[in-house]
């Protein structure tokens, strides 16, 4: 049985950012005072980098939002694993139930499974508890946070690195 | 002008997960062992839940990658504010080059705007500057995961209370 080749790529969640235009075009380099900082307030009046386009919210927020989908996926998956092999039935199930659902906005596929039957109460209580848990204890924050700043680095070395093989290369050949 | 209204939702990077099928069915509780960690090789014999279909690669690389998307957006979005001020012409060739080339692959975005022109390849460098900064200085990581933290929290809470607040409703009718 292909255990993970049911939940399509057309389900996964993506990124919905809003597109509210700029309404402090008057102070483009004012830092972004509405974000909600965890740190000192002496950082809102820092240099930031003003981020148009997020009202209200920030730009931590929306990639928490997406964070939170992607846990939803996460934790479908290893539920999803962990019954194959000792609940074939539960796991018959959920599979049926991920083809018909889209899991893009994981509360809504959470909320939906709810109603569904008492069974499926039950796995969506099991889905919201693991991807809670995943959350909170599994995921490793420090190796994001190392593995995005390695990537920006190697990402524009090899871009920068390309343009210019590839232009010194026209150039010998001239 | 509508300084970010140019920049549509359909251009947006989004999730791509991998599919690839569960290749270890037999020990569905085994950690991951294939995950790159930052921390102690202890860890790896830790009781993390497996997480099936990954591959090579782990679910925070998985993140970083859409991390990394999310930042040339943003960075996208702080040049194009800084350039409406006091380059309206250089703003107006960048917001014309995002009507025309999806911004959901940061570095294929990047790299295609190398090569457009030798003011494009300015615009590019800023951008792949600004993302540098952007996840290194700007990001606030901590209040990534205290908001992820916060979310699935109260996101579970609330589906368990509308669940129990309908069937309570559904029970007083009776």
């Amino acid at each position: 049985m292909e255990s993970s080749s049911a939940l399509a790529l057309s389900q996964l969640p993506y990124y919905i950012y809003p597109t509210i235009p700029n309404t402090n075009k008057n102070y483009p380099f004012w830092p972004a005072g509405k974000r909600r900082s965890s740190q000192l307030p002496t950082r809102l009046h820092c240099n930031k980098m003003f981020v148009p386009g997020f009202g209200e919210a920030s730009p931590e927020a929306k990639a928490a939002k997406n964070l939170h989908n992607f846990f939803t996926y996460i934790a479908v998956k290893i539920v999803a694993a962990q019954l194959e092999s000792y609940n074939p039935e539960a796991y018959e199930e959920l599979m049926e139930f991920v083809g018909r659902h889209p899991l893009n906005d994981g509360d809504k596929f959470c909320a939906t499974m709810f109603r569904e039957s008492s069974r499926h109460k039950n796995l969506a209580l099991r889905i919201m508890e693991v991807r809670s848990s995943y959350c909170q204890n599994d995921f490793e924050w420090d190796n994001l946070k190392s593995l995005a700043f390695k990537m920006v680095t190697e990402s524009n070395t090899r871009l920068m690195r390309d343009y210019i093989s590839e232009t010194s290369r026209a150039e010998t050949e001239k």
